[in-house]
Parts: structure tokens; sequence; C-alpha cells
């Protein structure tokens, strides 16, 4: 396997499975812990198997997946079995986040896993699994637990990634991308990481000083308001528990984000990348807002599935995120298309389609759920992020006052 | 990758799926489909998934392990730790199997994964598990569900098996190991099967004819009496529902086998051959019975491993299973020791410690527990075969009168 940094491939592994074990999850003495992953990932399955039980966790639940399989049921399961469900494994997740176990999501699905399948039969299946595992994803989502969302490198999204390469090239191409872009590859990760964190938090906490009622996206095709939500908080960087113990959920992770507001968002915005949604991949998206919900969506590629996310339900055609990431980000730097919206969210600045974060307005939904919706919070059973900045999109604060001041020009933070 | 029949791997692995799915389970239009594998061998469990959904199911779900996570957990998982268990998996299965899902077992465990492992823990884990899932056992011990145990290359057991060879053509040499022994290197195997049922078939009628009352195996270090349950049943090749489909609950198989009386077991038995249970090896191994209970247990390899056999439960010291195998099988002529009962077992006469199968006593187990276990079936949580015949080992089969007549001479079958 080539290796692109002093490290040896697996020594970057081991150090890769650590920081995602003690940095990502911080998993705690006593604490189960849950992996999710495709089966093509089972060397780092193993290494973060073993640091987990390390740090001291007396169960470690593996809940494999893998995306031949999933793709043979819907190329070829009989139509009408759709809604059929592993119920077993939503209620063992439930189960284990109602005992604060921690969670990583090891991702490595292929973006075009769903290539010719009938997107009917994967909205229905795909709307009945959100909606089984709304337990767990609840707990996540108020940071109830921690949890971590990371990559590991499989061959056919490789090979997506890199089609110019031989796979076992490009499985190690992908794996190098994605040591450098969570800082593996620097002599001390998790001390790089602690730095980092750092400077997310200054940035997020001087957007929380500034109260703007709005952010303002201007470029080539994209002239959008924002309106944020009553109480939005700017996140970014490590999350808390309850308990007060730090995680990151994305790693990598290079933005700062919060809530718009779900009934003021106007204006038209052009996604600066093509992103990949349960294995479709959509491109040239283009979509126009009025009253905080979309009234028109074009998509040059995977109009079918763009529809059918705005389908879901009323939530899915209104913001649940905004997030501001400058264009000089290492991930943008390193000038790959992942295909993959864990990387390529942190390329650029975006904003998602659906489901809000409780932990990005005051009170979160624990306030109750029609208090954060009428402050503004958005619900649905999805979350779609696209990216929309660039070096040529610039990004204005809006204050209360109806002044505004520029946060980006050209994709960079303005001091 | 080295081939070394006719077929290239690609399509000998293509007709073992679908000869697992079509005569192993012969999985019936709409009924749901369980695969149990490692990630190692996720080729094959792909090639099974679209071959059962073809085959008209309308989901098939695959509960994948992993032997490195498996050993990690009581390698360094925390003292104490070993009660956890992993419910939804149990209860998935047992709801699966309620429904008549079709079970396919793909078992390629390396021999050695236990080594080092406290056997306490394992033994804790281990009973614990046996008796979440015993709902689902009793249902495929009685055949109310179509199921099939075959196995699957993977890299530590095929190094294991082949030693000295490396890794990847030891996983090629016992590819095809297991497509000879299980005919899938015949023009048409699955009309090969059809043949091989039908000859044990006829064995197993010959013996059901004679109501023997009991066997007994003679030949170095073995003088074994072996008394049969009342209203035993010889068995051997393909399987019915009760809807009376036909399946083969081992691929291979080339045994006849039958219930032995619980308590009418006596002498003293040498197995043939290692054997390994929960990746632990035992070898050299001496059993002596009395009262159809092992009185004394020795072990030239695995004495800890066999006591924690023995301890389990009170049916753990008595017998569950008799099984004739003649010296000559395509196994035992294959002259490999697989280091895994599904082959070894077919490689000789055996034994089984433990469970007795329901469907080799007249009624079974629904004509209530006690009533069975009067009749001489055995219960337990654990079944353990090991190999007891060889080519100077002879079987005789007492009849109802006293008198004895030859069954086997030097291993192989009397005329």
């Amino acid at each position: 396997m080539t290796v692109m940094n002093s490290k040896s491939f697996d020594e970057s592994l081991t150090a890769y499975a650590d920081l995602l074990v003690h940095v990502g999850l911080n998993v705690q003495p006593g604490q189960k812990t849950v992996v999710r992953a495709a089966v093509d990932t089972a060397p780092l399955v193993r290494k973060v198997v073993e640091a987990a039980y390390r740090a001291g966790s007396p169960y470690v639940e593996v809940m494999w997946s893998d995306g031949q399989v999933t793709r043979s049921r819907f190329l070829h399961g009989p139509e009408g079995s759709f809604e059929i469900l592993p119920e077993w494994r939503a209620e063992g997740m439930i189960r284990l986040g109602q005992e604060g176990a921690a969670t990583l999501s090891i991702v490595s699905d292929d973006p075009d896993l769903l290539a010719g399948v009938n997107p009917d039969n994967f909205a229905t299946f795909s709307r009945r699994w959100s909606a089984a595992m709304r337990p767990f994803s609840d707990l996540a989502m108020r940071d109830a637990i921690p949890w971590c969302v990371a990559a590991g490198a499989a061959p056919a999204w490789a090979s997506r990634v890199f089609p110019q390469l031989r796979e076992d090239e490009a499985v190690s191409r992908l794996w190098s991308a994605i040591f450098t872009a969570t800082r593996v590859t620097e002599p001390d990760p998790v001390a790089a990481w602690q730095a980092h964190n750092e400077s997310l938090r200054t940035m997020r906490e001087r957007l929380n000083a500034r109260r703007y009622v709005a952010v303002r996206f201007t470029g080539p095709g994209t002239d959008l308001r924002v309106g944020l939500a009553d109480g939005h908080i700017w996140e970014g960087g490590a999350s808390r528990t309850p308990a007060g113990v730090p995680f990151v959920a994305n790693m990598p992770t290079e933005e700062v984000f919060t809530a718009p507001h779900r009934e003021h968002v106007s204006g038209v915005v052009r996604a600066t990348l093509p992103f990949s949604h349960n294995g479709a991949l959509i491109d040239d998206l283009s979509l126009t807002f009025e009253g905080g919900k979309v009234l028109k969506a074009v998509a040059g590629t995977g109009q079918e599935a763009l529809d059918h996310i705005l389908a879901t339900d009323e939530g899915a055609r209104r913001l649940g995120e905004v997030a501001l990431v400058p264009a000089s980000s290492p991930i943008a730097k390193a000038d790959i298309l992942f295909l993959n919206t864990l990387f390529d969210e942190n390329a650029a600045s975006h904003i998602a389609l659906g489901r809000g974060y409780d932990l990005t307005i005051e009170g979160g939904r624990e306030q109750g759920e029609e208090e954060a919706l009428a402050a503004g919070l958005n619900d649905s059973l999805v979350h779609v992020d696209f990216m929309i900045g660039s070096a040529t999109v610039d990004v204005d604060g809006e204050l209360p006052d109806g002044s505004s001041e520029p946060l980006m020009r050209s994709g960079e933070w303005v001091d």
C-alpha cells in the first residue's frame, strides 16, 4: 500500500482509531460504545473496537452493514416489500443510546450505491427507518450522548473519487486524504485537534456576541437571505454532553453553524458543489425560497432524488442549518471532490434542508416541540446538507437595527 | 486466485451461493431469509443475498459478525462485563424465525480465535447467549423452519488448515476444498445433491427398519456401548419443514444420525480427530461413561475448554447424538483436517455431548419436555460433536433380543 506520509499505513490507522475513540467520542470508563460501519472498513473497525475496550468500555456493539447487500435488496427485492424494517437494530440502538452509549458512524458509501434503483422503493424504506430510529436520533441531535461521524476508505467510494487509479491505489489515496483532513498526519493529532477546536470556539463566540438576525449570501446565481431562529446559537468544534464531557460530532469539521428561522428564508441559491444523498448524486442545484419554503427546485443531475427529499414531509422544504466555512479550509485546499458530505461540507459554507439541531437554539426542543417550532427551529425526518460557499461568494451579517456588516469576502473571514 | 477446477472462482462461488439458497435452504417465494456470516465472507454473502431475493424472498437480513471483534472483547473487555448481551440480535432472529424465515449460517471461524482468552469469560457470555437464543434454536432443532450451516473460507481459518501456504493461496485452497466437499465441482451440483440425499435416505431407512437398541464402537482406546433412545429415528440427508419443503441442514453432510439414550451409555471412547469448539482446540480426548454420564474426561490439549463444556449444565455430560459416517467419505478421502466440525464430523463417525435433536425421536419435544427426557432425549444448552470413527473402528448394532450384527468393519458399511 502506498503511504503518503511518514507514519506507516498501520500506524496511521491506529492513530486514527485512537483519535476517533479519545477525541471524537471521548469514551469514558464504564461507557458502552456503538460502531456503525460497512464490512469493507473492518481493519479500521477492529482498531476502534480495541481502543474502546482499552478506554474502559464494558461492551462495544458493531452494527455492520454492506452497500452491495443494501443495493441488492432494492434491485432484486419484490415490489411492495420495502416497508419491511430490521426493527431490532433500531431497538438495539435506542436501548444503547438510552444507556448513554457513545456512537461512532464510519461512513464509506459508494456515491453511486443506488444508481438504477427505483427511488420510490428506497424512499419508502428510508422514511420508515428514520421514523423507527427517531428516539435514537433525538438523543444524538440534542447531544444527550456523545456521537461522532467519521469516514473510512472503501473500494467503490475510492474508485469514484479517483477514477484514473487502480482500485487498491485509489483506496490508499483516499485513506491518505482522510488522514490529512483529520490531522492524523500531524505529529500529535490529539493536540492538533485541541488547537483546532479552540479556534472554532473563538469564531463561534464572536458570532454569538453579534446577535445577527440574518446572514446573506451573494455570488454567481446566489442572492439568499437566511433569517436566523429566535435565540439561535452558533456552534462549532467540540460539543459537550450534559455531564460536560467534550466530543467532536464530525471528523473532520471546519464549520461554525446555527439554526435558520424556518419561515424567514428568501431569495435564490445555487449549490457550488455536487453532493451525494443516500447514494444518489445531485448536481447543478438551484433553489428558490419564499417565506422559508422552497418554491422551485431544479437539479441538472438527480432531479428525482431531489424531489424525493422535498416530498419527505413539510419540513423537508425548509432549512434546518446554515454553516460558514472559509474557502481556504484544509479540505477545500486539498481540491478533491470527496462526493461525501462529511468532507465536502467542510470545504465550503453550506445550508441544510430538513431538521434543525436542538443545540442551535436556546432551550432546544426541551422547551416543547411547538415552542421550538415557533422560535423557527425546523423539524423533519431528513437533514440534507449542500454547499453554497466558494471563493466567489460573499457573506454579510444583518444586525437587529437593519444594518449589515461583512462576514466573509471572496470566501474568507473578514477580521 | 488459483482455481483447482474447470469453473472460474467467480462461477464456483455463484454456483455455491445458488446451491445454498436452492438446496440448502430451498427458499420459497414470500419467505424471509437470514444470513449469519463473518465480514470476511462478504463476497459469498453478497451472492447469497442476491440469489435469495431472486428466489422471491421479500427481505434478507444479514447478521454480520467478526472474529477479531469478538476476540477483542474477551482480550480487552473489563472483568465482570461478560454477561452483557446484544439481546436485540437474539430478538431479531427469534422474530424472523417465528415468521418462518430460512436461516443460513456461514461458518468461517479461526480455530485459534479464543487462544489466550480467559475461558470463564467466554463461558459466561456463551451460556447467556445460548439461553437468549433458545426460542430460535428450538425452531431450528425441530425443523419448524428451514436452516442450513455451510462454510466460507476466511484468512485465519485457511492459514491454520494450510500453514505452509501464503495467506491468499491458503484461502484459495480452502475454497477449492469447500467446493469439492459440497459437490460444487460437479457439472450439475443440484442433481448431484439429489442423488446423494437419496443414498443417505436409503441407509437411514435400513437402520430404522432394524430397531437397534444400541450401537457399539470398538477400536484402539474405544469400547463404547451407546444405548439408543426409545422411539429413536435415524435421520440423514434432506430434512423437511412441517409444510413438506425439503432442505439440507448441513452442507456438506455424509452422516446418518440418531438420539442416544441419555442414561444408557457406558464404556470408554477415544476421539480419532482433534476438534475445535468455540475457537478452542481439543485433542487427544478420552471419555469414560457410566449410566449415560461422563465420569472421567481427559484431553491432551484443551482440558480447560473441555471442562467448561462439561460444566455448562447437567446435560452437557451426556450424549445428544450418535452418527455413522464411512471412513471412505469424500471428506475423509480429501485427507485435510479442516479444524471445523462441519467438515471433520463428515469424515468420521461421531458422537455429541449435549442437546439432542427433536427430530431423532418419535414425537420430539412436542410430546412434552419430560416425556422426551424420559424417552432418553438429552437436553442441554450445548451440542458438541467429536469424531470417534476411523478405518480401525468397528461398529455393531445390538438387536432387541440381545444379539448383535455388524454395521461397519474397518470404518466401512457392511452390506
